[in-house]
């Protein structure tokens, strides 16, 4: 099972039979999912959290920090995968369409600096 | 692009072209986007937050409300990716990895509730 | 040490104590330590994750979980405090200013469910 | 109101007459008001996100940075005294009980660094 010739629809359904096997879907409410997902990255974070900038780039991890990043990567990847079986979202499509969304809204052409900085600020109104 | 038949490679693909054409790599730490992330996720929560259980399953979701649930899964999964691209991490062997050792850790033939609260607590140590 | 005779400004001190007698002062920069804020947090929704809103009242709660789950509130109170040392806020005039400025915006006479939505939804733009 | 002079238990009063006032009690229960607090947390780490730690300390941020940074840390602060208030819990008590355990298990002697490390990765079974 390889990035290259694994299909994301073959991945949620591996996970739609672990989640099956085990009777757990009746925990698994969507409001649930997303604080399991918000929690898991709390785990990612915290691998991250004490180093610097440069030292959490990949030629600086540490073989154990690697191996534990890869595998809450893994657990969140599970989780999204799973709120969309639970929400039948096809998640391709949605990323499809939501990079064309980006796309409009932050043109090659424009200064790169203030396109990110305007992406991860767009709430303005986010100062409450 | 539908999940049945995209792989998480083209994917990966799409998204790695889409920070290059932008030149945003060089905002791209880990560490950052880990934070990233860690927002994102925050405004899925806040889709459900007010919503008990029940309504934020599926069939009880309004239009505008599932549509922006979409939106923001897309987000997630975009940037979840693009860490994946950031730290040469093959995602689909990583889950599958990932299961593997979850299957091991809750064998099917347990109590599925108690695997679930096992594997929801197993910090154990998290009562800090 | 209880609410009703202790000054916001006395815990603040004890908690700057703490830190230099241990020299952590190092490691605290903000943006490092509102990581670590939400890390904590996740630790809390951990407590609430599984429990319907009914079975997270206090009434509800088992004695065990709700002796850890006022531990984590107060490890959450200890970062937040700690934040505020690290950037000189004083807390209690931010908080009072902060209640002036949702006061207006709600006002008592507005109708108290749309006015909370309005709240928590303010983003608008959220719908990213 | 002034942290030198202000109790926690004044505040905790002022939170709860708002909430009264607008009677949003119904909403708050202790697994939505802890989504709420994630959420915040998110905001404010949004502020520090696309900084260094360096500029992320107080004489390199701007100035209306440093307005919406104190903004958003008395929401918290407003959220978490909520949560308080709805589960009676005194805070200042528990602050100090929790500033004993963790006094006992990092010693002052200890190599500092070390011990910071070990508070910060105590799960040790983190590394799911």
């Amino acid at each position: 099972m390889e990035d290259r010739a694994t299909t994301v629809g073959k991945i949620k359904e591996k996970i739609e039979e672990f989640v099956k096997e085990r009777d757990w879907g009746k925990f698994h409410s969507p409001k649930n999912l997303s604080m399991s997902l918000a929690i898991e990255i709390a785990e990612l974070m915290e691998s991250f959290q004490w180093l610097t900038s440069e030292q959490s780039e990949a030629p600086n991890l540490s073989t154990g920090n690697k191996k534990k990043i890869r595998e809450e990567i893994a657990d969140i990847a599970i989780n999204l995968l799973n709120i969309c079986n639970v929400l039948d979202i096809d998640l391709s499509e949605a990323i499809a369409e939501k990079l064309l969304i980006n796309a409009r809204k932050y043109h090659i052409d424009l200064d790169t600096d203030k396109a990110h900085k305007r992406k991860h600020y767009k709430g303005g109104g986010h100062g409450r």
